[in-house]
């Protein structure tokens, strides 16, 4: 290790202490803390955070990182830790710190205009918010921009999904808009010829239903001793790689949102969990971005289990946890029913991704200032009118459902997209290398799936870029035919 | 606010930010964290607590220190502010940064040879561990005594209890060595005479517990907004001041250990929920000392919630959450029970300063040298033998018990006394204020009783010494009349 480098790896280490300890205070905040310590806590998640961005944007970071590279390490993970490196101090330091601290401000002016907004269905009054953070992320977008040598929306969408570009996103995603829509077409009608599936009779006890996600997450692989189950609003995988903190949400009258939901969460644990360790407190420890994140998510409940043999297996594991009688057909039905739906959290993997090219064409027209805010609800509607085939009759649930924009998060949207086409692939070539997969499902046994994604995607961290991940797991970079062809077997039966 | 003060204002705001997040990780770690999670807290809080310590210690803190006393704040909460950031800085700032690394390697070293030591009986393979300790506590206590200007004993107490002096509390301490042990006899002769108290019969269902456990934090006045009841081995009351983390835990065989318990934390946490918000994040806004901490928690688990007429309430709310018929005689018995024993945390009232009188006269010896480490056991036992009038026929039960020599908490004992002494003081106090206090207690209102101590202790944070405290309270300073006359009262009747 040359003298900079081991300073690097000092800083980022410190850098990664202070982060994780923030992560694990915010998911106490988000799955235990009463209400009464918000204000403390909004406090010291801000020291530590601010503690964490100064452990890597001290002055002499560009000396340090430019030593670095000047004689790099021998050592292949070491090359990638220091590019790594860099590319998190680009992110951290691009922006002047006046600009980061108006940012924050307007965002948390923004949300909150946004929780009433959205409870009033009045866009009117959050316009001016959401108007505000636009032009702040977009001198965000500017700065980071100049240091990465691309477009703002690269710029912002680098931080999620290092060396997206929207470039080479768009016709992925303009094959999407031409090839689903008359695909659901077709799943619509084709459920349509079938009677209504049979309901799911509830109630469904809180205490069965987390009996029965404990039971789930363990089946998967979920190392107890490494990370919790707990309940949250808004369900997350959080905490850390060597403890990570999970939550979910019950309904009585449905199981199936926190049954596929653990499973969701699951597959993001088993991803943390499968870090290399040895890195695990360094940037190349880390994931190479969120859609290769979400795509171990959705390999798992999208993919896996979603498929026949596996919904066999847990109707069955659901009755017996449940106390109620849960027929693989009906589990099926519900679990496979397409539509043509509002809210994107709440969609089927068929309209997804329509969700999602929506938003992606609408936040690079906001960002490049094409699409004047006060227009967004025009723009929504016509867009999901004309790729999802329904239009919102409020902004409540339109352009006023999601907090990614007046959080400030534009260009994060395309990673749930890229996410459930790299799982449609893994899935594909993890099925082609191991025909076994699906009698194992079958059994309720994810062993050989995971183990494919934890040789394949998870010890290798940030090593390779997603790209080279796919690439080397399934021969071919992000590419959307395996996802379509997916859905067309599953859905149409398309050999 | 001169520039000075506001620099060491802004200063120990960060040092609490830093502090409680920690705290906060702690709570934590003691009662969610799975065991996979260990490393990783450890590196956390080591981080944290380093940056809380320097966020205090920087170089030119005596200056500052100084030219804020030049010209004091006019203030009295800002003057009494500034005088417990001086203490702070003393405590924080007087043992060189090698002594203190030595020191926090060795204690951790220590507490694992005790966990073993402990379990297998053996002292001999403790030794070697305890003698360093004490060897670097001593060095640290002689460099805290030269800034404090006290003996290096009354300088390691001073971090626990500001301004003790062994001095002063060695003639209080030895009135109840000369006290206590024939009216235990006397007590324990008269109990003698009533047939043994009839068992409580068990199991008590942990749920059921839990719910009464709440029930009882709730009567109290404990805010379930500001905090919260959780589980862990070892019960504490840990979090921050405007959100309190107490745990219990739970035994099937035995509810009174967790209902008592539960009383007991939430006395402490009422000092927490009462102390003044305006202050929260500055020395002032903490507590004075350890010891009147403890009398909160033993005014409410001991004064009150042993008095016969809230045991007879409790013996409802108890037979009513447990499913299982209680008799008010029957928990009074077993609540009220006096023996000698061996252990110091499961010892009633009567004797339990009897074990601190010990502990006191031992650690004073072991720091001062005259009592070298080899010679430990013989004097813990012979000690037990003269002062609680039975001796220990192994280590385990006798000088292994307790964690806090090993990591180097010497000092700390006495204030388990004090807090009873006050929390007798106290009590004594509010009902010849308000003699309607135990017929409230009767109906299960703690109402009187948490406005007087709200009222007298809560809200003074440190603004005034425990002496003061008292004193304006109570008109006397720490005094164990009220706690002697207590003890005859209770158990001999005496009027």
């Amino acid at each position: 290790m040359s003298a900079p480098y081991a300073t690097l790896h000092a800083r980022f280490d410190r850098h990664y202490l202070l982060r994780s300890s923030a992560d694990m205070l915010e998911w106490d905040a988000q799955s235990m803390m009463p209400t009464g310590g918000g204000d403390l806590r909004g406090a010291q998640l801000g020291t530590l955070r601010s503690l964490a961005h100064e452990a890597i944007t001290a002055p002499d970071m560009p000396d340090l990182l430019a030593a670095a590279e000047g004689s790099p390490p021998a050592d292949d993970w070491e090359r990638a830790n220091l590019a790594a490196m860099r590319r998190a101090w680009v992110h951290a330091a691009a922006v002047p710190a006046d600009l980061v601290e108006a940012h924050t401000r307007a965002t948390s002016r923004a949300e909150l205009a946004w929780r009433t907004a959205r409870r009033d269905d009045d866009f009117r009054s959050f316009a001016p918010h959401l108007g505000e953070v636009v032009t702040l992320t977009r001198r965000v977008g500017e700065a980071k921009a100049q240091a990465l040598g691309v477009s703002p929306y690269d710029a912002l969408a680098d931080e999620y999904e290092p060396g997206m570009r929207a470039d080479a996103l768009a016709p992925l995603f303009s094959r999407l808009a031409t090839v689903l829509p008359p695909l659901v077409d077709a799943i619509i009608e084709a459920q349509a010829r079938a009677p209504a599936p049979p309901a799911l009779e509830g109630p469904f006890a809180i205490d069965r239903q987390a009996a029965l996600g404990r039971h789930l997450a363990a089946r998967m692989g979920f190392d107890f001793e490494r990370g919790r189950l707990d309940v949250s609003a808004h369900p997350f995988c959080g905490g850390a790689a060597e403890d990570v903190r999970m939550t979910t949400r019950y309904d009585e009258r449905d199981f199936m949102g926190s049954a596929f939901g653990v499973i969701h969460e699951t597959g993001h644990a088993l991803y943390e969990l499968g870090l290399p360790r040895a890195w695990a407190r360094q940037p190349v420890g880390r994931v190479p971005g969120m859609g290769l994140h979400e795509s171990q998510s959705l390999l798992m409940e999208m993919q896996a289990a979603r498929t026949r043999e596996l919904i066999g297996w847990l109707a069955g594991a659901a009755s017996e946890h449940l106390g109620r009688s849960i027929s693989a057909e009906a589990l099926a039905r519900h679990a496979l029913r397409v539509e043509r739906s509002l809210i994107r959290v709440d969609a089927d993997e068929a309209t997804y991704p329509l969700h999602v090219v929506v938003r992606f064409d609408i936040e690079r027209a906001l960002l490049s200032g094409d699409l004047p805010v006060a227009d967004l609800p025009g723009a929504w509607n016509d867009g999901m009118e004309r790729l999802v085939g329904i239009r919102p009759t409020d902004d409540r649930d339109g352009c006023l459902q999601d907090v990614h924009w007046p959080t400030g998060a534009i260009g994060y949207f395309p990673t749930y997209t890229i996410g459930a086409i790299a799982a449609a692939q893994l899935f594909a070539a993890a099925c082609a290398a191991h025909p076994g997969i699906p009698g194992e499902l079958a059994r309720g046994s994810f062993d050989t799936l995971r183990t494919f994604a934890a040789g394949h995607v998870h010890q290798y961290g940030a090593r390779f870029t997603t790209d080279e991940v796919l690439t080397r797991a399934t021969g071919r970079p992000l590419d959307a035919d395996a996802f379509v062809g997916h859905l067309r077997r599953r859905y149409l039966g398309d050999a």
